[in-house]
């Protein structure tokens, strides 16, 4: 893995354990589509994180450095730019300290193109309810990796997560839209799951899509489902559960202008 | 700080910058009380985290291996060890990698004992309500951070934290035991927070302890109320927000049986 780590703005060769990212998930993270060393959307991750950092009181390096330190690391082709911020050191204890921020960088290979639509698992781990942290991309994430285990031992790829009142909010790694009467809908992310940035890309796309609680029946009622994430863009569904959807000509014409608008998501 | 960190049981000199404990707080901790290289509580402490292990799906080292690694560490005086087991190592995504787990033990000063009685805050951050993660004592633990940073905003070492509807779940290092109509209850670990080991040393001690949920108002009107963790024992506390409690001679009596029964927490 190709990967860098500082402490403020000071290069580190290793990561402390003392560090609160490890200690308590103290922290956030994105992950970021570069293709031959350009980042389409890296604006719209900035945004995300200095804004999570000011929810959770983290100062971040400035842009202009964590830009060229990724810049540093990326070379040619599909890649995936790992990117996490954490509070920094601390002794022990909850209370946060006033040291500087570590941030990683890691380079990974872009995962393949996506073969076939996505056959999905309905996750029995429930999404808690947090206001304090809901949408944002922070590193407690043990929601998301036991629902991602249960997957595996159904042999599906990824899952949908439900709160406890019952209602849709996010997949494991994605977000959800289904289209209900011929309007697309996503679940509002400021009650739960990540908000994630294809999604805020998707939703300046077309204005005509619709936040609103979503119960796993309008899920499995919807004329066709499909998940986004920032690295894989928009994802057909033709599966949830034992519910099967048909082909969309309405997926088709969002995902044509989708690709259309960030050619970087089009694949071969 | 005196540190050790084990890939398996294998040494290696850094915590790895892909370590899931990093990554998503896919782990677990204990923090144990330690006098002159023993450590009074490690048996309570090993069965809480091989449960909390077997839960999440994580398989630890022996625990004479951990053991022998504590012993080593562990020097004259009273200190804390903190002992960190993560799922170990893992290419990008939440799916669970099979690999071996990563266990980090360091050594750190015991806290100086307490002068006088606790005054806590009510905290603002609520506890979520999370069947899969409650009781645990996982590495997801922004919830407590940012309400042991409101304690600090207002001059107050700790705090209680209260679950959405209300009910009061732990203090945000420590759980909470309230003496109403001359019985001591405490909340439902399993309803959210930790399960901690000090805890479950006094249900133990005094079966007649109730496990109960406890609103604010039944705080707020207690005769007295208590702290417990596993490093500073049982902590009597004087006010909570603007209420103000008197020294409990009930309070005093389970101190003295606490103390007389687990002499490594008396101190002078």
């Amino acid at each position: 893995m190709n990967v860098r780590v500082f402490r403020g703005e000071q290069p580190v060769p290793a990561l402390s354990p003392a560090d609160r990212g490890l200690a308590y998930g103290d922290g956030l993270f994105e992950t970021l589509l570069a293709v031959d060393g350009d980042i389409p959307w890296w604006h719209a991750h900035w945004r995300r994180l200095s804004t999570g950092a000011a929810r959770l009181g983290i100062t971040p390096p400035d842009e202009a450095f964590l830009r060229s330190a990724a810049d540093d690391l990326l070379g040619q082709g599909r890649q995936v730019l790992k990117l996490i911020l954490t509070r920094g050191e601390s002794g022990r204890g909850y209370l946060p300290a006033d040291g500087p921020p570590t941030s990683i960088l890691s380079v990974h290979p872009a995962p393949a193109a996506e073969e076939a639509p996505l056959a999905l698992h309905w996750c029995e781990t429930p999404v808690a309810r947090q206001p304090a942290l809901a949408g944002l991309k922070h590193l407690n994430r043990l929601e998301n990796v036991l629902a991602r285990a249960e997957c595996e031992r159904v042999g599906r790829a990824e899952g949908l997560m439900c709160d406890e009142q019952g209602y849709v909010r996010c997949a494991t790694a994605a977000n959800v839209f289904a289209l209900i009467d011929s309007v697309w809908h996503t679940p509002d992310a400021a009650l739960g799951g990540v908000a994630g940035v294809a999604r805020a890309q998707l939703l300046a796309l077309e204005p005509g899509i619709r936040v609103a609680e979503l119960s796993r029946l309008m899920l499995e009622n919807a004329e066709a489902v499909f998940l986004s994430n920032a690295v894989r863009g928009m994802m057909a569904v033709d599966r949830i559960g034992e519910t099967a959807f048909a082909r969309s000509a309405a997926f088709d014409t969002l995902k044509q202008r989708f690709l259309a608008t960030y050619p970087a998501f089009a694949r071969d």
